[in-house]
This record gives structure tokens, C-alpha cells and sequence, in this order.
């Protein structure tokens, strides 16, 4: 990996909860269709080419860097490769409602019949992008990598898509929870050789991305979600690379989060970040929490969130800005932008030494 | 009101936090698609025919009494005839995705064309069908009054219908404050009317739902949502008849829900309702909250999550067994059955008297 010298590491030292000038920023799904110069990429290709093509990938990873000004870069890919990689035929079609498994998790063998990848081979081209992606920034930001979380991917691979309910996936946990976790312990082994690999091929942090851990009662969250979040951390082959763990939903389960040894627990608009860190930022960074439909309000309207999470969060290192869940296409690129300059600027006043 | 003697108080009790034999259950929204016997009555009639039919409403309220089993009645209605009473055009198709308002609130003139309804005229049908559901009750069970709450009713008006992320409704609060607090403040007038009609027509409890609650962040949920709910809840006419509220998705805020003035919090299945009683069990009774997908499960699952249920709460008055959220029109009547049945012979162990 690349060892070239940060021009700016303040993404990783509020991870890491050092000291930094101002409060870090990025976004999630930064690399993403507000911005017209990825829709440029994406008018010639399709999705899952564009994950696959590392050039390409890595040159939308890119563009937020260049235009909005983020602290930090995250490769562009998608959380379904993996369960691709372990043999799911996935499919991406326009304008159909996202991704979709035609042939979803149904039974034992079907779970028996998944395998194990070798990154090396069948997501070489994640790596690729990701050494073209640093290659590109020259040590302008950091890059992160990321995965989705066992629970987020057996949910998707059992229902065959995104779903209302999870219902069926559920369903699996319900009745029967020993074909679940044998599910779920073959996604953790994945998922960490996925992480590890990304961190090899020079990611300077990674995010686990639990979207549907909200959707399950506290218990079975633990469970089947968390404890293979766990597991992948404990396995993740790094360095110093914080790991992010992100749990849409689970306000209710910080302290949890927070013992999977992780970093830093990214929060949802619908957690409050003062209580939060209260409760858990003497352990960990906190990143989050903007209500991403702020994105489609006013300059003023965004300013005055702005303020109010930087206030909560109050004084000192520790805390990552950034929304509490990805980006909306239709959101404004110029309130983006604005939203960034008010987050560097508004935030330095929160870091001076307490000397 | 009838103030004819209850044949089973279970439901009342519980809401008073009155010692009972056992825990009492009914179950949110069952009256509907799951019962054969009531997909029967929609047969002849469309959704709002229903609604709009004292005879059909009351005979489809008192179809789970007879059929499943439950512990209380709830009115068949919808959140959604208030807005129509209010002035706003509702249409109700057949599968296409729930109501809509086709003439959303778009400005400040939309909101002051609405009207405060007289219930006694405009809503007559809904304290029509109560009267007759107490009758054709006849004491066995007591009967369950209902209304959105004001944020969760502006959040369709404004809206037009449902949505994945509620970013118009958003917009108004983030941009036009003063026109979204007035906006809520008739809504809260009407709704506690509507509430109090229910009352004197005879109904022995009411619940507020604000389903949309969980969207907003804790702050916004707060200033837009439970400050209305609280409204509500002050000006509701009523003798001893409890209150329930029920934020779906606010698991974070159950504090302030609690200092409502309401008698009774409903908890969805992402809140551990062993840590709300150790919360604010002894300021309010709590209502819930098995995770409706359960009902998509087997049996012993079933009895598993309810017994575990059971447990959580412990021994005692003030819990009424509840799912977390509405059942699926797809759930097993069977199961519900024995859903029932479990609540009301597992719960047994937990209210013997401690002396």
C-alpha cells in the first residue's frame, strides 16, 4: 500500500480521536448521482461496470474530492459484489429498484453451495481501482474501503432484494437460526478477507455497513448482526486502519456497537450525537449525523443542523461529520458544497487547545 | 357512553397499571386483510365504503372478538379521515400503494383553507359505527378509539401519500418552521376532537399512532411531533379513559413520550421492553411489541419471542401484549390464534400476587 505522506489526515486523526484543527468531513455515497460529472461516467456505462471497471471506479471515487471537497475518499463499489464473488448471480438494471439476486437463499444446500472467495481473484478489481484510486489522489485525502455487514448481505441474498419487511430473511432467523449463523459466519469469513484485502491494496480505513440491523428486535440484533460484525473486525488483517462501524437504526444498541472493537460508530440522523457521546465517545469516534433530507431545504435550514450537531458533539478530537445515512440523488450540489465550507469553517471553534 | 359492566377489564386494568389475573393482548390493525371473514366484507365494498359505513365498520371491529380472541376492540377506520374532514380530497385504490392525497398542502393557503371539522357532522360516521360496535359488543371487551397524530397526518398531506424518506414534509419544517407549527396546531385541534367524539360515542381508551415519528431527528421529533402529540393528549374530554401513544420508531425518545400526560407507551419491536420498564415502567404502562414477522414463522418460534417477551416485562401489572406494528394482511390466522393463546396462558406465572 501506499505510504506516501497524508496532505490531509484529519479524517484518520478523528478517528483515531487526536487532535485535529477542524472537524473532518465526508459523505456517504459521495461518488454518487448528484453530481453531474458521475452521471457523465455512468451515461456509458452501467453500475455494476462501473464497479468493475477500475479505471473507472476509481476515477468517480475521485470526482467528490476534486468538486465538494471532502476529506476523505471512499472506494466507489457496492456491498453485493461479495455475495456475486461467493457465486449469487446479481443483477443491476436501470431504474428497476436496485440491485436484485434472481435466485435468492432458499434452503441448506444453498447456502452450502456459496463460496468462500479468494479477493485476490474474483474482486481483484475492487483492489485495482483502489490502488488506481490512491495512485489518483497522490496522498491528498485518505481512502477508505468498505463492506456490508453479514446480517445486510444474508438479508438482500435471502430476499433477492431490498425488501419492506424482511420477511423471509426473518423468517430464516426465526426458524431456523443454526442455518442462519451458518450463513452468517460464512458472509464474516468473506467479508473480513474482502476488508483485509481492501487494507492491502491501500485503503487507509474501512466501513462495515449494517443498513438493516434496524430492523431487527435488540436480541436478534446481537445475535445475527452484531456478533458477526464482531467477528469481522477481530479478523480484518490491518495495521493501524480504523474501522467504522455503521448500524442504520440502532440508537437503541451504542454500547453494543461500540464493544465490537471498532473505532469509530457512525451514527443515523435519529440518534442524538450528544447523548452519544456521552454515553460512548469516551471509547470511540463518532461520525455522523446529519438528516440527509436537510440536502433538499435551505442554506439556513442546513447551517442551523449544521451547528447544532457540531454543538452537541461539542469540544475536542473524536468526531467525523458526515450524514446519518447516503446521499440522495436529487440532493443539490451546491448546498453539498456549502455544506462542506460550513462544517470546515464552523467546526474550528470547537478545537482549540483547552490551554 | 354505555357504561355497561365489562365482561373482561383486562385491557383497562392493564392500562391502569391495575394488578390482573394475566396480560391482556390485542393486536394493531386486526381488523383487516389477514381475516378471511373481513377480506369477505371487502368484497362488497371499497376501503373507505367501510370506513364510511357504520353497520360494515362495527361488523368488522367485532370479527377478531369473535374470531381470535383479543382482550379490546379497536374502531375499523383510518388516521387519514380527519385530513378528509379537514378539506383534502382522499383516495383510496385498490392496490396502488395505500391513500393519497392527489391535492397535497403545497403552501401557506393550503394550510389555512383547511378547515377545524365539526366532528359531530363531518366524522358522524365513525361515532356512529363506535355505538353500534359497543352494542353488538356488548360488554365482552372493552372498545379502542384511535387518530394519527398531527405530525404523522401532515406528513401525508404534505406528501400527498407515503414516502420512503418524507423529504417534501421535511422541507417545511426545516424551511418554513412557522408554517409547519401551524399546520400541526390545527391538526392537533381537530384530532383531539375527533378523539374526544370517539369518547363520548364510547369509546374506553384511545391511542394516538404517529408512525412517521421515527423519521424526524430526535430534536425535530420533539419540537414537531410530541409537543402536538402532548397537545392532544391535554385537550382530549375524557373521565378515566387511558391514553395510548404509540411512536414507531422513537424508541430513543420513550422518556419524553412518557412525559405526554399519556397513560400508556406503545413500543415497537426495536426497543428491549425490559429496559423501558426499567425506564419508565413506573410512570406509564407499556403496550407490545413482538416483531410482527414473527407472525410469517412457526409456532415454537412464536412461543419463544413471546415468552421472552413476557420475561423482558416481568412480573406485574401495566403491560398489554401487543405486536410492534400493524399485522401483515399476509399473517397466519392460525398463528395469531396461537399467538393469543400463548400471551394469555404463559402470562399467567407473572401476575400471582407477591404475597
Amino acid at each position: 500500500m501506499p505510504n506516501q505522506e497524508l496532505k490531509n489526515d484529519l479524517f484518520l486523526k478523528a478517528c483515531r480521536r487526536q487532535p485535529t484543527s477542524r472537524t473532518p468531513i465526508w459523505i456517504m455515497r459521495q461518488a454518487g448521482r448528484y453530481l453531474p460529472e458521475y452521471r457523465a461516467v455512468r451515461a456509458k456505462v452501467d453500475f455494476l461496470t462501473l464497479c468493475k471497471t477500475p479505471e473507472l471506479a476509481a476515477e468517480v471515487t475521485v470526482q467528490p474530492i476534486d468538486i465538494i471537497g471532502v476529506d476523505a475518499a471512499i472506494i466507489f463499489s457496492d456491498i453485493l459484489v461479495v455475495p456475486e464473488a461467493m457465486g449469487m448471480k446479481l443483477i443491476v438494471e436501470e431504474g428497476r429498484g436496485g440491485p436484485r439476486f434472481p435466485t435468492p437463499i432458499a434452503n441448506a444446500d444453498d447456502v452450502r453451495n456459496l463460496k468462500i472467495p479468494n479477493p485476490a481473484k474474483s474482486l481483484k478489481y475492487v483492489y485495482d481501482a483502489i490502488a488506481l484510486t490512491q495512485k489518483s489522489l497522490n496522498g491528498r485525502v485518505p481512502l477508505i474501503g468498505f463492506c456490508g455487514s453479514p446480517w445486510t448481505l444474508a438479508a438482500y441474498m435471502v430476499e433477492g432484494s431490498g425488501a419492506r419487511d424482511f420477511r423471509k430473511a426473518k423468517k430464516l432467523l426465526y426458524d431456523n437460526p443454526k442455518l442462519a449463523h451458518e450463513l452468517l459466519a460464512k458472509l464474516a469469513t468473506s467479508v473480513a478477507k474482502h476488508l483485509s484485502a481492501q487494507i492491502a491494496a491501500g485503503a487507509q480505513a474501512v466501513q462495515i455497513f449494517d443498513t438493516w440491523g434496524g430492523t431487527l428486535t435488540p436480541d436478534a440484533f446481537r445475535e445475527f448482526s452484531l456478533r458477526y460484525i464482531q467477528q469481522v473486525v477481530s479478523e480484518i488483517e490491518r495495521n493501524d486502519e480504523p474501522v467504522i462501524v455503521f448500524c442504520k437504526g440502532c440508537g437503541q444498541s451504542l454500547d453494543a456497537i461500540a464493544a465490537t472493537g471498532c473505532d469509530v460508530v457512525g451514527l443515523d440522523w435519529t440518534t442524538d450525537i450528544g447523548s452519544a457521546r456521552k454515553q460512548i465517545g469516551s471509547r470511540v469516534a463518532l461520525q455522523g449525523n446529519l438528516d440527509p433530507a436537510v440536502l433538499h431545504s435551505s442554506s439556513d435550514a442546513m447551517r442551523t443542523e449544521v451547528r447544532s450537531i457540531l454543538k452537541k458533539y461539542g469540544n475536542g478530537p473524536g468526531h467525523i461529520f458526515n450524514l446519518g445515512h447516503g446521499i440522495d440523488p436529487e440532493a443539490s450540489v451546491e448546498l453539498v458544497k456549502d455544506l462542506i465550507q460550513t462544517v470546515k469553517s464552523e467546526s474550528v471553534s470547537f478545537h482549540k487547545a483547552a490551554d
